[in-house]
């Protein structure tokens, strides 16, 4: 598909140059301008929460920050980890002295290089702690939960972290709450066609029109199966049977629950799709709070949809309900 | 491009179950359950405002009801008007005694349908005014700006006369204003790939892999030239001279501006874009208020976006500033 853009060189600091002027609350920071950061920021006596990763996810993860949310993020290139730079100085922008959470995708690059980074701010007495986004369960089998990939449902711990940091936690207490939203979160997606990273020479995968990929990753990683595409009512019973079937022990009655596109798929496919899947977790005895449905994770213009449950606490449900300002997370 | 979807002829409804599902604060309505309406409307004493359309443009029209916005809006087949007892419907739900302004779009359809309904809307003593939007600056020249069709901009009239109305305008009163936004709205378009109506036998047009078709309808209608896809910066600056030489006169220093995907362009397309876009209203002397980027106003899986000037006065940025809620509308 035909690019809206001038070069692939110029591509993620153009968009975020447009990002920050569009939205006066974010800014641009550090040496080459790849961290976002809240333009307020960093609020004095509250712990960071910082995030960060590769650029064509928008809103992901720069659209997050603000009160109640991250801090800051440092920006990769297309689909590639940020650099050791740019993630030290998200780390620096969102100290205050109580410490910094790293919270980000389970993705080897911005594992070694935020690993990297968080050491050097050790150094520099700035207490840090990661917590790894791992709710894609099509990427690695129960037993290996560590192995799994970090997708959508990654912002369910952005909210709830970012609420309990707003709410004066300490980073033990942050680094808990992220760390069980995380535990709490199941994402299953599939693919319907590829996108193009710009400059590249074709598209990121292959799949042929009228074929779809269940399980399929956000940078095209394989999935479970490929098939001809179903009606919706069957994906979404298959999407709600994996996910339960994968849900964390003594879960409770009540979950969040996020229909997101990858991009070009429309919202009407979404409300489709929302409207089975809200029936089956209804039938399975599932209270649903506060859903999302949207573009909150994409792959540029990549069709197809995920499907994330978030298995609330008293907690978590408090903090996914707090205040927070952002230009891209809403409910109701 | 696969959809996902279960069959075309149940496309409109399970959307709209979906849409209503996801969002509590609307609720379907009517004997065919074609109209969408506020939860908690009509509210007394308040004049009514309604739109209405063909489906597959979320969040256009339904995604804007909501206190602050439309009372109720008649929803058509995908690309088809809404039936005469759609819009009997929703004018009938917005109604509380003091009039309904009918504000949509200005398709033939749409029009003979609505100008129906309000006929027998005032045979039942329901006063009731019209505004058609005529925005696109691509589908008639300047001396036949009533022939001009509504695209994105009309979001700015239902801001402005949804808060009007909210701040107990008379039916008079939220006409003026509905109008005088329509009068101070511009948008221009472009197309890079085209979407495909449910059950369809192929796309609603053709449009070879990198060629843009610029003034192109939101439903396919022919554009102003067809060309291969240029850099962003020289659509910016083309689309940028030809909306500041169709301003209304005496136009003020400030405008909103909306940058607006067809469905598939990704937010860092847009951002790119608006990056350039407001660098030049900027050096031709404008202040941008109160910008919007994103997907306001679609056509499902369609390649291509928007860019939608509303020229401001005093009264229409405070309307345009005022207090809403609603799935779709945001600022900041």
């Amino acid at each position: 598909m035909s690019k809206l853009i001038n070069s692939p060189r110029d591509y993620v600091d153009e968009m975020l140059n447009g990002l920050v002027l569009a939205h006066p609350s974010l800014i641009r920071h550090g040496t080459s301008g790849r961290v976002i950061r809240r333009v307020d920021g960093p609020v004095a006596g509250k712990v960071g929460v910082v995030s960060g990763g590769g650029s064509g996810h928008l809103p992901l993860f720069t659209g997050y920050v603000g009160p109640g949310l991250l801090d800051a993020c440092s920006v990769g290139n297309v689909f590639e980890g940020p650099n050791v730079a740019s993630c030290s100085e998200a780390i620096a922008a969102a100290d205050t002295g109580k410490g910094v959470l790293c919270l980000y995708g389970n993705y080897g690059g911005d594992r070694m290089n935020f690993n990297m980074a968080c050491e050097m701010a050790e150094m520099e007495g700035i207490e840090t702690t990661t917590v790894l986004g791992t709710d894609d369960i099509a990427s690695a089998d129960a037993d290996q939960i560590g192995k799994r990939r970090g997708v959508a449902g990654i912002i369910y711990a952005y909210k709830a972290a970012g609420a309990a940091a707003e709410a004066g936690g300490t980073l033990a207490d942050v680094t808990e709450i992220a760390c069980r939203t995380v535990e709490r979160t199941r994402t299953l997606g599939f693919a319907l066609a590829p996108c193009t990273v710009p400059g590249a020479a074709g598209p990121t995968f292959e799949l042929p029109d009228g074929e779809i990929e269940m399980g399929m990753g956000i940078h095209g990683e394989p999935g479970i199966w490929r098939d001809r595409i179903k009606p919706a009512d069957a994906l979404a019973d298959e999407m709600v049977e994996r996910l339960l079937a994968s849900a964390p022990a003594s879960t409770g009655t009540r979950l969040s629950l996020l229909v997101n596109s990858l991009g070009a798929t429309p919202l009407e496919e979404l409300y489709i799709l929302y409207r089975r899947v809200a029936a089956q977790l209804g039938a399975a005895g599932w209270e649903i709070v506060a859903p999302l449905v949207g573009r909150y994770t994409t792959s540029m213009e990549m069709a197809g949809a995920s499907l994330s449950l978030c298995f609330l606490d008293d907690e978590i449900e408090n903090l996914l309900q707090a205040p927070s300002s952002c230009p891209f997370w809403r409910v109701g």
